[in-house]
């Protein structure tokens, strides 16, 4: 019961699988591209979360001399490692909205 | 993106996912066996969770006529159907206590 309680302590919340499975989705993701992924989250919102993910060391940041100056997020090895969770939990979530509204 | 979304929809929150698991381990599972499983959850989180899993088709509810009268929760179809995604965060959960902790 514990390490799944570890898992969910670093995955809880509404967002952060989906931020995860954008970034995972197309390797290097900018943090703006991020925003228009995640259906609904806020500029707060993604900057917290992500910042928990980097803690957690599940993604690296790094800023690109650009004009004006974007940042950029990887998955480190260790989240990448969460990619079987990410395939699941979209056959899932497929299923799951066949089961409930049949379509 | 949105199946992802989806899945976190039903799945969101630091206790869902405990909470099936436990139900699922040991296939039927009273209220009070549910809240001594889940550390830290409380009795009003508790019941909160469990009607959304309801509601979700997630698991059904059985209410026993002993005395004093106990309510029993059991997966259905639909909800055993996270087996695999459970088995998944409890590796990674295992996984993660190492790279972030070393042990």
């Amino acid at each position: 019961m514990m390490a799944i309680q570890d898992s969910m302590d670093v995955l809880y919340g509404k967002w952060k699988i989906s931020i995860i499975s954008s970034i995972c989705f197309y390797n290097k993701r900018r943090f703006s591209d991020i925003l228009n992924d995640v259906v609904g989250i806020s500029n707060k919102m993604l900057s917290k979360e992500l910042k928990e993910l980097e803690t957690n060391k599940l993604i690296t940041r790094t800023v690109l001399d650009t004009q004006p100056i974007t940042v950029q997020y990887q998955l480190t090895e260790h989240g990448k490692s969460l990619q079987t969770i990410i395939n699941n939990l979209t056959d899932w979530g497929i299923k799951h909205r066949l089961e409930i509204i049949g379509k």
